[in-house]
């Protein structure tokens, strides 16, 4: 019989039906991704084309010119210049379209992605992630920051050369206000921060445990939304992904690149999308929110009933998934 | 500059970022879609391929076989039998998968779809899903029942003889919760219904109005959450599906038959998703709730962006997707 599992952080109840029989692998890849070449001349990110680009807001550069770079997107969703203006009409509500959308070219190389850089690549990509989240926090028009990546076409990239992005909006979106809240009623309750309590749960549960180190483990939650659905906790409470230290960061970046290269050889390189769960910038240190950093490998679609209740329905049994995972 | 708009009824806010400067007929389809046949030996929804369907719980008969099937879903992410279990697991929680999820196989032809049927074949159509909604309604095991349409593969359609499905739910999804959280606040503070509010500012607005008869409204929302998302709202205030009469049933079909021909006119049959929102099961006629129907083309993809935020980005302005659609 189906199960369903609600997941305590976000409240919802996932459908976990597995009549399908699905065992691991068959969500592997099966036709192999087209080899990409190392350098496209009709790429915007590839080196040589810089002037195809916007504004660039970040450089790291290296012994043979530059190894990543942050540039505005040139097709923003959010723009730095403005005020934040707040509209009404009747009961139509609008604000201006401040904040920053930025484009993370990964890496020079166009054939590349993080599962298949070098460690040392993955942590200047988190060390980058953290300076942009950090300068974009101090702007006080800004309420709340996305680091994110799609990998793949399915998971929404319409680039191939590798690439996250960082939205900062104006606002603080609905899903993360009510997600706060019901942290807030959690630790109203219990005394206690609900992703901590969950993270201990984890741990003494294990089988749903994929890898884990000094500072952060990495776990498909009990109620994952779909097939290796990965959330990267740190163990230290903190609120917002700005706050973390030098040396948790290096930390991060090596279970990143562990889980990434898992997902890689597990299931022949799937499209994924990550991103990184922080509270709205404007929240100092909170007893309630505790950043996470959420990774869903695109192997299955959501589809009218997602969008019509907001539920996901998960074809593999989350233990299964982890076991898979902790095996690669 | 880009703009945000609050969906009400969500409290979404979603981007409304129009920088690529799309005109309406770049969201159509333009490889047409390869033609299917009348009639396929190994689709199990073709007629004379009944024995490969599950139990039938409702048949429409014509004067040549049947017009329409209700049969369960073969891998069914619910199933009928058995109790609601909740179970404790030290904090994780979960409910047996009892409940419904049956398929609508909407018309005998292999190669129609709602928008090309007849008048009449949507209207037995949509009395089909009152019947079966009203039906599993009276499962007390039941809490919330999804009626909902994947029209096309990247809608998450896997099988293409034209069908919708009904999903039966052990418990109201969170979503659907904090929906009706909202709109018992809004009449808290304004004595009034959400929804009938937002329909009159609609009606009073004019520019997002796509079609209207007596008793339904076809609009795309102040806040679409992408481009041609249109919603429809019965003028009565009436929480349930399950409540409507037969006039206004009538009245539904024509008018979700109008919406469906204007994209497949518009926009050269898109994928598209439609589900209705109604109120749980168990709730009686409530002074806040008010069901609708939501329509969403398959346009343009979701990303990372709205997986770490829960936000959307319109690529379209609401009131040139409404005029659009109302020009079809």
């Amino acid at each position: 019989m189906p199960e369903l599992r609600q997941n305590l952080i976000t409240r919802d109840w996932v459908i976990i039906s597995t009549e399908r029989q699905h065992r691991p692998d068959d969500f592997a890849r099966h036709v192999k991704k087209a080899a990409r070449p190392e350098h496209r001349d009709d790429c915007p990110f590839c080196p040589g084309n810089e002037d195809e680009t916007e504004v660039e807001t970040l450089r790291i550069d290296g012994d043979a010119g530059w190894r990543l770079r942050v540039v505005r997107n040139k097709y923003p969703v959010l723009v730095p210049e403005g005020a934040r203006v707040r509209r009404e009409h009747g009961i139509f509500r609008s604000i201006s379209g401040v904040g920053a959308h930025e484009v993370v070219i990964e890496h020079p190389s166009h054939a590349t992605s993080p599962a298949e850089m070098s460690g040392a690549d993955v942590a200047t990509l988190v060390e980058v992630y953290r300076s942009r989240y950090r300068t974009l926090a101090e702007d006080p028009r800004i309420e709340h920051i996305v680091v994110f990546k799609n990998h793949g076409e399915t998971a929404g990239t319409s680039l191939e050369h590798p690439h996250s992005q960082i939205a900062a909006t104006p606002v603080v979106p609905a899903q993360v206000r009510t997600r706060m809240e019901e942290a807030i009623r959690w630790l109203d309750e219990r005394g206690e921060c609900l992703f901590c309590r969950v993270l201990a749960e984890e741990l003494a549960a294990r089988e749903r445990v994929v890898t884990e180190s000094e500072h952060f483990v990495a776990f498909v939650p009990w109620a994952a939304l779909s097939p290796f659905h990965t959330w990267i906790f740190p163990r230290r409470h903190v609120s917002s992904f700005g706050d973390t230290t030098d040396e948790e960061l290096a930390d991060l970046s090596r279970t990143l690149h562990a889980v990434l290269g898992k997902l890689f050889r597990g299931l022949g390189d799937p499209d994924y999308n990550f991103s990184i769960r922080s509270c709205p910038t404007h929240d100092g240190p909170t007893a309630h929110f505790h950043w996470y950093l959420t990774v869903v490998p695109r192997v299955a679609r959501a589809a009218g009933f997602e969008l019509g209740s907001g539920m996901f329905v998960n074809t593999a049994m989350p233990e299964e998934s982890a076991a898979f995972l902790r095996a690669q």
